[in-house]
């Protein structure tokens, strides 16, 4: 068996999907997924993880798995080509964590950069939850469980990564070659690596009111961009003004193509050309907001349409997610059965166990 | 549904079981099983919880598990009327424990008494692996999965109990009412509460090679019997020799019966005139560890021989475990079912919410 190439990516459904998930991974996801690279690709709703910091508001990950749901589809996502699945379907990921967790020391874990991060972005300090501290040794089982060779992630996640990796090893070495290495795949642009929200804060978030969402309207969408951050020192047009830290700058690096020069804006040949005005003076933030703008509606339309036509039939997108469980939970038991047999817990399918203890106590 | 009285208690397969075990536990768990006062009994091989500490040792665990049941079948525990089964064939648990570590804090786990204890006495230091960090919230699991009522332990368990207590009201609290709070059964007999090692050492321990274990052969364990740590100031008989701390007088504490004077040493009338004689002086060591002997054969012996029985057919014992396995499973089945009710996580058979979201689309 040649080494098959498998995906395995995730997003927490805490709310809508925004533009900084479709530019940092959905629209590379949906590339792979056409490249035709890949033998399998998995995507998790990952409604477990989510639950680790939100026990006490289950009802808002209840409703949002289908909000990433119809983000995915709408995105282009396919589900004959991808497996889309909900983590908490699958309960072979917990026992794989289970057994992963005797290979992983509690020091180890407060060592893990990433997890340090989020602690303190979520304010936990002393009183974090249990299963929000393990999240690397949960994570390290979905990445296995689905034998993924690729986990398309920025490199704020490098750090998850090795921890997955160092697991591996120990199993390995411990019980013999059972699981697979990941490799991380970086994003190839790193304008894409993490987009600021419209008020030009580092992170978007859905408590600061500065996403933009996938599914937002046309008429949403253009208030938000007209609203953006700019440059505050940019206060006539005549003045020259900041590009960096600019959001709607920021937004056309990840955004803007080529072509949308002769289409939108046939008075610059390019964004360097833009920026270099803008610099100088003599450009208007609104001028420059209405391009975005255009560019914006244009990459969001069919997304947004596509994502009506989905909504149509809230059945049958459970139908999806259902059928994808079912896959990933074959997938994922297979991993399981053979971590079982490489840890000789099997028992009652051990003939070698049952007939060298009868052969022990019949010598006694 | 009137309340039902349900036992859990368990053993962790690293070893023969020792007459510590018999004394402290396994003798009293025969008492309840025949008392018909409970519904069920549940009694768990712990090989997971065992391999939380043993990881690299696997082997131990695996070869162990037969021990341990052959232990219980030889005592008189009657897999028609409990159920005995293996932890890690009931995967169940692993998820249970997975939603059970959201509601708890890493400092809540830190601050457990016993776990502190047990990593001391494991010398862990630093380096405790997270399984073995997290094993209260497991026992919570093993407890609640089988509704059990009723936890017979010492009370060195209580912290773990009152970890389990608060587990379930948590979960209560936010999911709605779903598990049991279960209680500690102390033992009736503070003399049975820890038995020392043969040495005098507080603990009996397969390293210090001071153990009885319940299959001992006649002869060693008349030997081991012979050689107890008694009084190392009673050098010659007719000196005075001191009760405490001597460890012949504490097992005959455990296991000496009115009935036995008559039988062995009619002599005297009953324990307290014996003891009287050898703080006197004038009552040599090997007299009164002969006594021991008589009666530790006589309990003992029947325990052996029905052992020996057991072992002439290992596959029908692995048959039994299955059976039980199979019995557990679907037990722990069952209160994942309401677990997961309770959090609302069984979308696909959750028409209120697909309903519910197909109306919400439908408005747009």
């Amino acid at each position: 068996m040649g080494k098959e190439k498998i995906i395995l990516t995730a997003d927490r459904p805490t709310g809508k999907l925004h533009i900084g998930h479709y530019v940092g991974s959905l629209k590379r996801r949906v590339e792979l997924q056409n490249s035709n690279l890949y033998d399998k690709i998995f995507i998790m709703i990952a409604d477990a993880q989510a639950l680790t910091d939100n026990a006490e508001n289950p009802e808002k990950v209840r409703q949002n798995i289908i909000e990433v749901a119809l983000d995915y589809l709408a995105c282009g996502i396919d589900p004959t080509k991808s497996t889309i699945f909900i983590q908490s379907q699958i309960p072979e990921l917990c026992e794989l964590a289970f057994y992963y967790m005797n290979l992983v020391t509690v020091s180890r874990l407060q060592r893990n950069p990433t997890v340090k991060t989020e602690i303190q972005m979520r304010n936990f300090a002393t009183s974090i939850p249990v299963g929000f501290f393990t999240y690397p040794i949960s994570q390290a089982s979905d990445i296995t469980a689905f034998k993924a060779t690729t986990v398309p992630v920025g490199e704020d996640q490098e750090p998850m990564l090795e921890q997955t990796r160092e697991i591996v090893r120990k199993f390995n070495a411990v019980y013999g070659e059972t699981l697979i290495e990941p490799e991380i795949l970086l994003p190839d642009n790193s304008a894409c690596l993490r987009l600021p929200g419209t008020d030009g804060k580092a992170k978007m978030s859905k408590s600061l009111n500065n996403c933009i969402y996938l599914s937002e309207s046309a008429d949403d969408l253009q208030k938000k961009i007209m609203g953006m951050f700019t440059d505050p020192g940019h206060l006539r047009v005549q003045d020259p003004g900041k590009i960096e830290g600019n959001t709607v700058f920021t937004y056309l690096d990840a955004f803007c193509k080529p072509e949308h020069f002769e289409k939108y804006l046939p008075d610059y040949p390019n964004l360097d050309e833009l920026k270099a005005h803008y610099q100088r003076g003599g450009l208007g933030d609104v001028k420059v907001k209405r391009f975005l703008n255009a560019i914006m509606q244009e990459e969001l339309e069919p997304i947004r349409s596509r994502r009506k036509e989905f909504e149509k039939d809230i059945p049958a997108i459970y139908n999806i997610l259902k059928k994808g469980s079912e896959v990933a939970r074959e997938a994922a038991a297979d991993t399981l059965s053979d971590v079982r047999k490489a840890m000789k817990i099997n028992y009652f399918d051990d003939d070698e166990l049952i007939a060298e203890q009868s052969k022990k106590f019949g010598q006694k």
